[in-house]
């Protein structure tokens, strides 16, 4: 067995840094939901571009309505209304008004709008304001909203579907985007067989591609699967080498024995311009994880059980798909406040990650740690999420609250 | 002004009932993930299908380590070794063991595995082992994980990375879902002008059918943004009866004026085939919100300020793009506990959403409801999501903690 050098994770995290940002792509706004802004979005125009009423009402100058009040409303002329979407002739002096709806474009000479509510028409040409109004009042003037030149969405973000709805505001037809990092899969062992064979004694499918797969995508990333390769080092280093040709990452994982673990690392250590930058995390479980840097390209070698690699690939992998993406500004990673059901010894020195389930009772949430070891994939489908005991502590006590991080 | 009956959020909610769900479609494992699972998946085998070791080490009769320890080890003959994916011919008797992997098939005879750090190898044949281990240690028996016939997963879960992993290790090669819902979208307004358009005095782009496309998107169906219409009952007639022939959902937004409104309500009723179910909801904002049932479509009139129509369509419309798309077991709302970091009134009989920007200080969480009306469109991307006030309470208070639903 080849020796751990077994590092923090903080520290294996802090490699993010050696990895560079993959390249942009243009995008019609209708394709950009959920995807990464490659460049700071700044305002073209302002917003509104016009002095704009926000309510139903009378369009005048603040002035006409000084001391108005229900028992001694002001009175003014009615000159016609404003249609929206256009300005108006009209002109609005002392002692006048123009209807308008809201979103209307103001008339000249009105600085203020009165509510409807607050108005009572004598007749078509005459109304009774029975409310004073400021400048300004119930107006949004050009630029109150976006002024021209301000930044408004950052370079990193993870456009969500307001900043979709302000990128049509302001007229942004497309969008420059990173594109989605491309992620290799590749599983190993002799005993893996693909989705449609028929097993055969001692064989079992190949589980492992099939959740990372899924896993990528949920962080933004494009699985590439590309096969099973058979327990040989020569295989092995072909089947790299062809992955890191299509992917900027490359997951390998698939084998469960100390054999197996061996020859990825062996493998890792073979390709050229290889440096392996960990072989041993200090959590649990997923202590046996690998990653090298080949030719720029993060190369991992992932725990053999899919239960193990899906909370590496949770706890660490995602932070490097989402850094090779460009994911500065990422959507808050959704979390459940919850007490745990039960005493979850832990150790130093290592950060633990249980496997919960969450459950409802009496209208709070509860954190049930799974049984079952990682071998079965059952209790895979029970989990909710994950909960993090750090490394300075001796466990969680029954009745705890801890925050789940949910999973997809 | 049309009459409103206000309903309760609640009762509104509860008209999803009224509703079918769409229809459903095959699709390849590789494109399910996330998708809501149209029949009970239920195990068409066992798994793992044979018994299997969960350690590197020696397939043994536990019989033959009974009183082993380190003092005493017991010695046994080592026969050959087990090889991955495949049976072996090996027959382990009393006395007698087989190298195996992790994963590896049990020899026949076996009953246990004995973990190769309690071993030491005397030479190629012999081995001694220095702990007991008990029959079934180290094993997992065909089923222990899945026993064929086994419901697995709930026909409408949304489907996650360790079900799609689950899938593939039972051989699904392609699984039934629901398609996803065709929601069509409509703008209304004389002064919304398509994206692309050169604005024009008193002009506005159309804000709220890219911001509801993509609310659409991340609750699972598919938008259809069927353009502008003018402020006409005829021509939204017609758009309406268009955008019925395409989707299974209708949402109508953008007018924000009385007079808009009234169009939209006119025009549902004039529909064949059409039953209005609401007119007016007890929360704020979103108070004017419309829904009619038009031959078994839901057809929605939003409030037209796009920072309400989020609200609405958070609160009340992604329900029901959930209930037509099948979704029973659904991902977990994500949400994050947070302090409120100021005080909101709010009106009894009602429920109020306040849209909050989430500030870390000192590690904690604090929800800062936003300012500036619905009017502004830049407070929509600084929201991240919504705090709820329920119906019968006077507010919030200030460092009161809340369930921040985030938003996508």
């Amino acid at each position: 067995m080849k020796f751990f050098r077994v590092v923090s994770l903080d520290d294996a995290l802090a490699h993010r840094g050696r990895f560079e940002v993959v390249g942009t792509e243009q995008l019609a706004l209708g394709a950009a939901f959920g995807r990464v802004l490659a460049a700071d979005f700044v305002s073209p125009e302002d917003l509104p571009g016009f002095r704009r009423s926000i309510v139903d009402g009378f369009a005048v100058q603040a002035a006409s309505t000084f001391g108005a009040s229900e028992t001694a409303p002001a009175l003014v002329d009615v000159l016609g209304s404003v249609s929206m979407g256009a300005a108006t002739d009209l002109r609005v002096g002392r002692g006048q008004a123009a209807r308008i709806p809201t979103g209307g474009m103001l008339p000249g000479g009105a600085d203020a709008v009165v509510m409807i509510e607050h108005t009572e028409a004598l007749d078509e040409d005459s109304v009774e304001i029975a409310r004073a109004v400021a400048p300004g009042q119930n107006v949004v003037e050009p630029s109150d909203d976006v002024a021209m030149g301000a930044v408004l969405l950052r370079r990193g973000r993870v456009l969500r579907a307001a900043d979709i709805g302000l990128l049509a505001a302001l007229g942004a037809t497309g969008v420059s985007v990173f594109r989605r990092p491309r992620v290799a899969i590749l599983s190993t062992g002799d005993e893996v067989m693909p989705l449609g064979a028929e097993l055969g004694p001692g064989q079992v499918r190949d589980v492992n591609a099939w959740t990372l797969s899924a896993m990528v995508e949920a962080a933004g990333g494009v699985p590439i699967r590309r096969g099973i390769v058979a327990d040989d080092e020569g295989a092995l280093l072909d089947a790299a080498r062809g992955a890191l040709q299509v992917a900027d990452m490359v997951l390998i994982s698939g084998g469960s024995s100390v054999g197996t673990r061996d020859l990825t690392i062996d493998t890792l250590e073979a390709l050229p311009d290889s440096e392996v930058l960990l072989h041993g995390v200090a959590i649990k479980p997923g202590k046996p994880t690998i990653l090298a840097r080949v030719g720029g390209a993060a190369v991992w070698g992932l725990p053999g059980h899919v239960t193990s690699a899906m909370v590496v690939f949770e706890a660490l992998v995602r932070a490097f798909v989402e850094r090779i993406g460009g994911v500065q500004d990422g959507l808050l990673r959704p979390t459940r406040a919850a007490r745990i059901s039960r005493d979850l010894p832990s150790e130093h020195g290592r950060v633990d990650f249980v496997r919960v389930r969450l459950e409802e009772r009496d209208g709070a949430w509860w954190a049930a740690p799974l049984r079952g070891g990682s071998a079965l994939i059952r209790t895979m489908v029970q989990a909710d999420g994950l909960v993090r005991i750090e490394r300075d502590t001796e466990g969680l006590r029954e009745g705890e609250v801890v925050q789940v991080q949910l999973w997809r």
